[in-house]
């Protein structure tokens, strides 16, 4: 155990105030198990109103500073973006042998595989408890425990605003715009939302997971990436009508060599445990051929959360623990194979708008079939546009490419709207 | 990371056998990580009829063996019981400076502070995933995470046996001694099922997870510990009746300085969590003012999950992480100071059989109300029992102590049996 060591924060916002709250409280107590000496706090702007008080901080305006203080052992990123300041900061502070913590999930989907080699070439840590499900333990668990254990899928609920907006959206039925714009009011929601509501978000926590799991690099890239935005509150009516909720999963597996890595919304079997997690919590899976399955649930936002996990790598590094930044060596780690959505089979909801009239059904089905597609169950409802029908099918497991074909098909019939919905099933949870 | 390491076993039960499995299947990886050498194991009976060879394997007969071979650098001890070989094995291990992992809470939570103590001393590690909640990582998370979090609860379904009891008699409305007969009769549950089902095994975990959640010494002995054998199928009933579930619960919790640590049938609210964690799944939910909420789930036991928390403790030996065996050094470590049962506060479930003739209620009532013991709700059924009737009283929060003063005055009534059945409330899940 180190006895003093030097810290250096970049950005002080509510991860970072925090963190300092976590701090302070930690060296209050009497059994403080080291000293931690905050050399710099690099802030955008100084004047700006904080809920914390920042008199006694020793705050500069240039982040790039931090990187070649010799008084700092261990920079904490709390910049976020994937690129820009925030990369090269963690890059030149890994390159001059400081240990890195940040909580950022961009940066890591998108340069983890770079920033990975750094740090294990020079024996620094890359530590991202924070980046994943807020203040869930789940970094900690893969990339030290369960990755020894053969691990076949693991999922969950990613992203808590996309979690509070289908929540209310399901409760009260209501559309998504409306329930987006009351989120954002109350605070559950960033001004701009879209990282979020457009599943990038998850897509990135998703792809760090499916590299600790699967012994593979990190390839966002590679993630199929689809938003809730398109959802509204007629899905939640058919959807529980036919025993499912609707949540945005982001879920990762593998199947000999072929990892599939996608983030979409999904129907879930009511009874399932994914599907009572509600609200803004986060929730993750892993299932493995050794354990089973096991489950963590907890906050994914916040100051108290992120700043506990925060600090949670902070005191692994205290303890002098080193665990490589991606669990395994870089160099050992494989380039995914990633199966492409379109190769997937997944059962389906579809919801098809049509015309109110003899036949209509009956083309339809004559479409499925032909492409092999085949029916579970069909409702049938008055739509609320005047003459129209809504269809609602749920289809039995097939190959999207195939669906498609056949839904491309559909929607040139004269008697269908050309919108068709679509959300896969997910049924195997 | 170290290159070679030796290890020695004691015992090859279900846990090693697991353990034995998963090392097969790390080491045929090409990407291992370390060179693991099993240099000896020792079991009692080398002639015990096993579902997996033994034939290539290092068999020795005396477990003190181990502690004593220079070759051998970590200790596996799977052979259970809290004192004994067990106990002394351990302490051998540790005082000659090698690592020990270890599947057992009885032996954790009897000589935990004297074992930690040793290990402390000489910078070995004390390893023991697999003694919580099998395949769960719990330890991992509270010992070298959550524990900065000032926790205020921990808590949990720690049994797999009691829970798998549980669910069925809920279930089918069948007694205690019938379903044990069939669990034992499945595997589900041990011959001789004494710890489980009277809560001593529950009890030992959640003492660990007490002394590592706040900071205090294991005391086992302050732990409150009541079994599950009492409850019969009409309690579910009821129960279900009233919208609870029962759950043999372990508890910890902290408030100033007092500690509770009790295990006992509980109560609990039908949309808690903890309510749909059924069969043999464990559950640990950790109550914390930082993050908020954090919960675990998954299997509590089994060669799988108990083998691959074995595992796990041994790639963090490998890797070279040290952690302190309770979390914190155990000078630092208080003594706890265990608040009484009877010195709790809690809401009742009551059963009392009585005579069914008029004014047996007003004098029962009569009693309550002379302690101040305020209802909530009342129901009366007929008793299986001729000219009998069963009270059904939920009791408003009160100490237990005053409590069990009301139904002491309420047995000696002339009208009510003596058996009087008293189930405590947990509400604040």
């Amino acid at each position: 155990m180190s006895n003093s060591l030097g810290v250096g924060i970049a950005g002080l916002g509510t991860v970072g105030g925090g963190f300092l709250k976590q701090l302070k409280s930690f060296k209050a107590k009497s059994n403080s198990e080291s000293n931690i000496k905050i050399v710099q706090i690099a802030v955008k702007n100084k004047r700006k109103k904080r809920n914390f008080s920042i008199r006694s901080l020793p705050l500069i305006s240039n982040a790039m500073e931090l990187a070649s203080n010799e008084e700092i052992d261990i920079i904490i990123e709390l910049i976020g973006g994937s690129s820009g300041i925030a990369y090269k900061l963690v890059k030149k502070a890994l390159s001059n042998k400081k240990h890195v913590i940040t909580a950022n999930k961009a940066l890591i989907a998108t340069h983890g595989n770079e920033l990975a080699t750094i740090a294990e070439k020079n024996k620094v840590c890359l530590n991202y408890e924070a980046a994943i499900a807020g203040g869930v333990p789940i970094v900690k668990a893969v990339r030290e425990n369960l990755r020894f254990n053969k691990i076949s899928k693991i999922y969950g609920i990613l992203n808590g605003t996309c979690n509070y907006i289908l929540t209310k959206m399901s409760r009260d039925k209501r559309d998504f715009k409306d329930v987006l714009k009351d989120a954002q009011n109350k605070g559950f929601a960033e001004l701009d939302p879209t990282f979020d509501i457009q599943g990038i978000d998850a897509g990135h926590k998703i792809s760090i997971l499916s590299s600790l799991a699967f012994n593979i690099k990190v390839d966002f890239k590679g993630t199929y990436i689809e938003g809730i935005s398109k959802i509204d509150a007629s899905d939640f009516i058919f959807a529980k009508e036919l025993g499912y909720s609707i949540k945005l999963l982001a879920i990762a597996a593998i199947n000999g060599s072929q990892v599939e890595q996608r983030v979409h919304p999904c129907f879930v079997k009511q009874d399932s445990d994914i599907s009572k997690v509600d609200n803004e919590l986060n929730a993750i899976v892993v299932n493995d051929n050794v354990i089973g399955s096991n489950i963590f649930e907890g906050p994914g936002a916040g100051a108290g959360p992120t700043g506990a996990s925060v600090m949670s790598d902070l005191m692994d590094i205290l303890r002098g623990t080193y665990i490589l930044p991606l669990g395994s060596s870089i160099d050992k780690k494989k380039k995914s194979k990633i199966k492409k959505i379109t190769e997937q089979k997944f059962p389906y909801y579809l919801r098809i708008l049509a015309k109110d009239q003899s036949g209509v059904m009956a083309s339809i089905t004559k479409v499925l079939s032909s492409y092999k597609v085949s029916i579970e169950s069909i409702i049938q409802k008055p739509s609320h546009k005047k003459s129209y029908a809504e269809i609602i099918l749920i289809i039995h497991r097939i190959k999207e490419s195939t669906l498609l074909l056949a839904l491309k098909k559909i929607k040139g019939l004269k008697t269908v709207s050309s919108s068709v919905k679509l959300i896969r099933i997910e049924d195997s949870l």
